[in-house]
C-alpha cells in the first residue's frame, strides 16, 4: 500500500502545502517542521511522484545550466555539484558550454529554440547580468559569479574583492613587497578580473606599496599557459623589479606561474611566494602545494537550487531577488609556507 | 528570399536526401558530393530549420550523456569536447553524472522518466556494455570505452593494451627493471584497468622482467589521492624492491604518485621515473612535466557523435555495430625525460 501526501501531512500534523514545499525542497519551512515532515515521510515510506506532479502543474521538470567552460578544473567542479545537486532533487540538466561568447551564453536564456525549462543557471561572461536576467524572462534564473542583475534576478557568489585582499596581505605578511597579480583581463570588461585586482591594489596601498601597472598582468583566458606566460613577462623585467610575490587570480594562472618559475629556477616560495584562487584539486597535489583562496563550492551548488527550487516552485512567494554571498577561506600550502618569510 | 532544401539539390545536382543527409552529418556520402553541397548552401545562403525538420521526423533533437565523473579533468575535457561537437550538430545535451553506479548508469538508457531522447552517449563504469546495448533499445547508443558491446551497439575507444605496452615499454627502454603500476580495479571488474594491466604485464615479459604482485597496486578511484596513497605503499616496502619507475593507469593517479614522490624526498625522474595516461592539461605543467599516453580526445568526441547522428538520421542503413578503435601516442616529457636513464 503506498502512502499519499495527504497521509503524510495528517500524521506531521501539518497541511498538504507544507508537505509538497518540503518535498520540493522550499527554504520557507522551518527547520523543526520539515524535520517532522521528513519523519512522517520516512515512517509511511511516501514517495513522491515528481514527474506526475510536473506535469499537472505545467512543469517540465528540466533546468538548464550555462558554464563558461568544462574542461576548466573550477567549472568542472562546479558543474559536478551542480549536476549532482538538480539529480538529488529530481531535475534533468540540459547543458550547455558558453566559451564566455555573448550569443552562446543568449541561447539558453530563450528557451533553446523553445525548448521548455522550469529554470535556469548561468555564469555569464559575456552578457551584461541585467540583459541576462531581462531576456530569461518569465523563465526564473539563478546568476553565478560577479556580475550583479542589480535586484532582476537571484545572484550566488563570493565577495572577490575581501577574497582578493587577503589573500594579498597574506603575501604582504610575509615581508614581500614586490608582489605581482596575474590575471587582469580589461578587454573583457570581466567583472571577476576587476574585482579581484581591487582587492589586491587596496591591500597594497593599506601596507603602503604603490601598485605598479608594470606587476599587473593581463592575460587573454584564465589557463596555465596564460599564467606562464604573464609569469615570464613579470621575470624579463628589470633587475631589482622582479617580483618576490605573485598572486595569481585562478588557480590555473597560479599553476602556470609555479610552472614557469620552475623553468626559470627560481625556488618557490624562497625566491617567489604564490598564491592563486579557486582551490581546484589540483593546488592540494602541486610541487609545491599552492596557497589559495577556496571559496565554499558546494554551497555555492547548494544555494544556487535552493533559489532555483523556491522561484519555480513558489512563484506566488514574488520574493525580492536575493544576493547571495558565500564563504570563502585562505588555505595556506606550501607556496607560501615555511621558506616565504622575506629574507 | 530564404532558399529552401531543393534549391540545394538543384543548385548541387543531387537529390534532396543527399542534401539532407549532408545537413544532418551522414557519413554515408562522399567528400566530393559533401563538398559540392555545401558550396551550393553556402552560394544561396541556405539555412535548414533543424527544430522543424526533426519535429516532423518525430525526432526531438536532444542527445543524452552520462559521464561517470564531471570533476575529474579528462571527463571534464571529454564532456567539453563531446557537448560542443553536439551543439555543431544543433543537439541539445542533458548532461547526467553517474560516479560509476549502476543504477545512475540505467536513468538515461530508458530515457530518463520518459522523457524523449534521439541517442545516447555513455562511459559506463558499472554496468556490461551488452546490459547498456539492451536497456537502452530501441534508442540508439554509443559506448566510450573499453567494455565492448559485443556487436549490440557503436563503441569508440582506444587500444588500452597496446597503449599500456608501449608506456611500460619506455620505462624498460630507459634502462628501468623495478617497474611497478598504479590503478588496478579488481572489486570494480573496470576493463580499462584490466587491459592496461595486460599491456603492463605482456610489455614486463617480453624484457624478461617477472611482474611482481607487490609492483601492483590497487586503487578504489583513480584520483590524485589514490595514486599519492599507492605510491606511499610502494616506498613503503623492502628496500631493494623499492620501485625505479612507476606506469600509473591515469595522468591523475600519476600526479598523485609524484607529490608522494617529491614528499618523500625523490628526484623524478633520476630515482623514479613516472608515466601517466590521458594527456590532461595538467600533466604539461606538473614538475616535472608528465609523460603520458594521450588518446586523441577531440576524434573520440567527433566519432562518438558521428556514429549517433548516422544511427539517428538513417536508421534503415542498419549498418552493423562499429568498434572504432581512436589513435593515441606516447608523450615524453619530463617525469621520464633527461636524467631518466638508469645508473
Amino acid at each position: 500500500m503506498s502512502s499519499s501526501l495527504k497521509d503524510v501531512a495528517a500524521r506531521a500534523g501539518v497541511s498538504a502545502r507544507t508537505v509538497s514545499n518540503v518535498v520540493n525542497g522550499s527554504a520557507r519551512v522551518s527547520t523543526q517542521t520539515r524535520q517532522r515532515v521528513q519523519e512522517a515521510i520516512d515512517e509511511l515510506g511516501y514517495r513522491p511522484n515528481l514527474a506526475a506532479r510536473n506535469l499537472r502543474a505545467g512543469r517540465t521538470g528540466v533546468i538548464g545550466l550555462a558554464i563558461p567552460e568544462l574542461h576548466s578544473p573550477y567549472f568542472g567542479e562546479l558543474a559536478g555539484l551542480l549536476v549532482d545537486e538538480a539529480r538529488r532533487r529530481s531535475w534533468t540538466v540540459i547543458i550547455d558550454q558558453t566559451h564566455g561568447d555573448a550569443e552562446a551564453e543568449r541561447r539558453l536564456l530563450t528557451g533553446d529554440g523553445g525548448r521548455a525549462m522550469d529554470g535556469l543557471i548561468i555564469s555569464p561572461w559575456a552578457l551584461e547580468a541585467q540583459e541576462v536576467a531581462t531576456t530569461a524572462r518569465p523563465l526564473p534564473v539563478v546568476l553565478l559569479g560577479e556580475r550583479s542583475p542589480q535586484g532582476l534576478a537571484d545572484r550566488v557568489a563570493v565577495d572577490n574583492v575581501a577574497a582578493a585582499d587577503e589573500a594579498t596581505t597574506h603575501l604582504l605578511a610575509l615581508g614581500r613587497r614586490r608582489v605581482a597579480a596575474i590575471g587582469l583581463q580589461p578587454h573583457l570588461h570581466n567583472g571577476t578580473a576587476e574585482q579581484r585586482a581591487e582587492g589586491y591594489r587596496s591591500a597594497l596601498r593599506r601596507a603602503g606599496v604603490t601598485p605598479k601597472p608594470r606587476w599587473e598582468r593581463s592575460v587573454t583566458s584564465l589557463h596555465r599557459q596564460d599564467g606562464a606566460r604573464a609569469m615570464a613577462e613579470l621575470l624579463d623585467g628589470d633587475d631589482g623589479d622582479t617580483p618576490d610575490a605573485v598572486f595569481a587570480f585562478t588557480d590555473e594562472l597560479a599553476l602556470g606561474a609555479l610552472h614557469m618559475a620552475h623553468a626559470r629556477g627560481l625556488r618557490v616560495p624562497d625566491d617567489l611566494a604564490v598564491v592563486g584562487f579557486d582551490d581546484i584539486e589540483d593546488s592540494r597535489f602541486s610541487h609545491p602545494t599552492l596557497t589559495t583562496v577556496s571559496p565554499d563550492k558546494r554551497q555555492i551548488a547548494e544555494r544556487a537550487l535552493q533559489c532555483l527550487a523556491d522561484r519555480i516552485y513558489s512563484p506566488e512567494n514574488e520574493v525580492p531577488a536575493l544576493d547571495l554571498t558565500i564563504p570563502h577561506r585562505l588555505v595556506v600550502r606550501g607556496s607560501t609556507g615555511p621558506g616565504a618569510q622575506a629574507h
